[in-house]
């Protein structure tokens, strides 16, 4: 019995791109973080330390930084497609490229009114991210966000479920509910307005999670992740990650004071993780 | 020559407390890290490790939880004043507390035209703070903010400086300038409205950034700086920390490509450090 | 086209648990985090927000504490097979169960000649894993390590690589090689001695990582990969990322300076990624 | 009344820097981050952006990237000690400089009876660290460590302390104690074996941490800092930061289960935090 390379892929993680239109007077800005890897005839680098058909991580770097001026930086799936076509169609020995981009938003600061032309002030926390995938066997482009935080002060229940001997948590019919949300969807075609569909999911999630009356948090992904694919047919399937960020009602009956879900600890570790694919039959 | 105990202060760190308000259908929320730290005749726990005179932070993290129902939790400022002025008078041995509270902010999620009821998303990732401390010699509100990520895209330069024989720096007329801000002011007085003063302590600081045309991060934060103190009598100083996150321009000369401020690399570490403080005489 | 649910899971992640072995006055101490991933028969939840069939997230909590007494924690990998096989076996609409345990490890404070009995410091920062998968369809025990931070000051070089319009990086004979290594091996059985392979795994990896003479990251980690599946009959493959964490030799040529290699930048971003699997054929 | 600028100071902070020494085939390396602030006639800059007195905080980086071969790095408050007086000796417009360096420690990959020659792993995750001061006033250098993480498994007590309305806590005769311990020790001299005294503190500190049967947190840290005090005259006091990282004993009695302070829950936050100094009268 033998022993060999199996699957392998290198590249240049986390390198980090402000792509600054200065055209006129009011810049646009795309801030991003951009991750390449490669996969293809590698195996003599590995085998025989043969660097030959080795493009150094750090061409993959120099040609992340050239393309957002080359081609422009707009959409960062449309960037992201265009870098992986170029590593995947012009460098001989590359079969697949997977290119990685977080994206970062900022608002312009709010002075006059429509906002400051050059001075920008970060958005919220939550984070879009795309991850392409081109090689001889097709193009695979999947978008998301990360780090959505969410809560309910009210709204959700969780009653009923299955106890055993080890099961000591009490039903409730009233709690807070919070998660960090990670979601990503898979495409099933490149031809999309990009950052319209991306903002029209964000504000599909958002209202599901806000009107639904949550049973438990698997029924409100669910029900998030069935309004996306309704609204979106170029969409194909989207995976949810949601940590159930636990606040407890804390008992405040020594001090000689009720608690009616005011006071909460909000704990750090552990949480519950609840993860789902919604798809199409 | 003997061997004796210096200053001392022992606490509760980071306690994690929601505050929902849920008096009618339109609930509010407040949520904050609170950390508890006292002063006072403790040197017994110290050298005979005798805690009759000690207050376990159990009891203080208690307290924090139970007076965000007795007391209320509003602005920061305010609460954590109640907090350390009942350490202060209630408890013998405590001569000294300081209370210090993160507050994390959320928007209603955007449901109908004005925002949803009990449900939140988390607001941009900058924190308002105060350190409030209350002892035998007075009181002292320190309040602020800590990870406002702010951009010029232009409208900075960096010339005309000293040089040694270390210096490789060029001079620049047109650079991208960005900092994570960390503010910290001195309240004079207690009679304040904590939460309009903060939010327009802010609003100041924004429009500095971005009105100055900045000969270096150093002008920029003065400007700010004199600013909050010339629309703000109830502020006796600032003090500004400010990281130079510097972008550099990419070199992309080598692929044939221009790049008039178009494209950077944004580097993590290091970066510069600017801090000051700006006073009245 | 309807609309379904796909794959699902939902667990508690990260309980932190310490065991501490007081039989004897020489205590012992087993200091994890463990993970809980249930699959099963749980679509009413999603669908209908019935959790009959949901055991809590907390119950598993729960079951993960008790085991710790019930069953003992000593190699990590048999405290997860124990938990998994509960799940899957006395739990009815379980299916398949994932445990992931991480350990941190602490060396006995030396205080005498043998060490403190019961004082504990933290060893170093790689963090030993074991993810263990239980279901009808079988067991995957796949154990590893994370953090595991390398330097070499000479013996590595890289050159003769693939050049294309987008390089710039000049060849090397010799540089500084680092990374953080993450290994993942999968077990061929689970008649294991655990915690003696582990050791004898971490220990291969350094060897080669020391004697390796290296002609890129790639072909180290070829020969790590080799040594670790020519040594371990019962490990069936082995997964390793390592990151290239560059240090850059700093011009000091500006100021009449020599510099062979002796003064170095350690960058953080952006850094190689290098990511293979050694397996049999 | 006025306003005006009060204390500021600037630098480059976070320098990463590795220096090998490789004169013989048997190398050594000194891993360390550097912060540089520097004080002086820095009015012009704020008040009307003129950098003519400012030495660039590039220029700081330089010099010490320089400085690690120029002058060496052995132990890093010497190296600290240089590099801040050659700003204020040789730079005009600097009054005072602060230079702080943290030190990574590395051991030799065990191959041979005396370790590999150039090949290292990271040691324990305690860093080394050292902030001096050199002005007109004076120099000044505190030197300790940071995230030396500790347990005691039993030998800890906490029991008669003070209570109040707000008190819950239940006394303890035998608990977990764990830190992870800031220490800070400033030296009354600069003729000092730097990293024999360091190592010599280390031990004396790990050693009591050890030995003294603990009746509070406090007392631990009060027999540490004396102990450190009485046995290295050249240090004038020493300030202790310790987080009680609280570990819970689980309430397995549920499960039919007894737990004698045998399986604990570690807390993330929140935490006690002690912090004390202990000097000379």
């Amino acid at each position: 019995m033998g022993i060999t390379l199996g699957a392998d892929q290198y590249g240049k993680a986390e390198n980090r791109l402000v792509r600054i239109y200065r055209d006129t007077p009011r810049h646009e800005i795309r801030d991003v973080t951009v991750s390449t890897a490669l996969r293809g005839d590698f195996a003599a680098a590995y085998l025989h330390g043969d660097q030959a058909q080795v493009l150094p991580t750090d061409t993959q770097k120099n040609t992340a930084y050239a393309f957002a001026k080359e081609h422009g930086l707009h959409a960062i799936e449309e960037y992201a497609l265009t870098l992986a076509r170029h590593f995947v169609d012009d460098v001989e020995p590359v079969h697949g490229a997977r290119i990685a981009v977080d994206e970062f938003a900022w608002d312009r600061v709010p002075v006059g009114p429509e906002g400051h032309d050059h001075t920008w002030v970060r958005r919220g926390q939550d984070v879009r991210t795309t991850v392409v995938d081109v090689s001889d066997t097709g193009t695979e482009v999947v978008s998301g966000l990360r780090d959505l935080v969410l809560l309910k002060s009210t709204g959700s229940e969780f009653a009923g479920f299955l106890k055993d001997g080890y099961t000591t948590l009490a039903e409730t019919n009233d709690r807070i509910m919070s998660t960090a949300l990670v979601a990503q969807w898979r495409y099933t075609q490149t031809d999309v307005d990009w950052d319209k569909v991306w903002a029209d999911v964000r504000r599909i999630m958002l209202e599901q999670f806000a009107t639904v009356h949550s049973l438990a948090l698997q029924q409100t992904l669910w029900e998030m992740g069935k309004a996306v694919l309704e609204a979106h047919p170029e969409i194909g399937e989207i995976n949810l990650q949601a940590p159930n960020k636990h606040h407890f009602v804390v008992d405040l009956s020594p001090f000689g004071l009720e608690n009616p879900n005011e006071v909460f600890y909000a704990a750090d570790r552990p949480y519950g993780l609840i993860e789902a694919t919604v798809t199409r039959t």
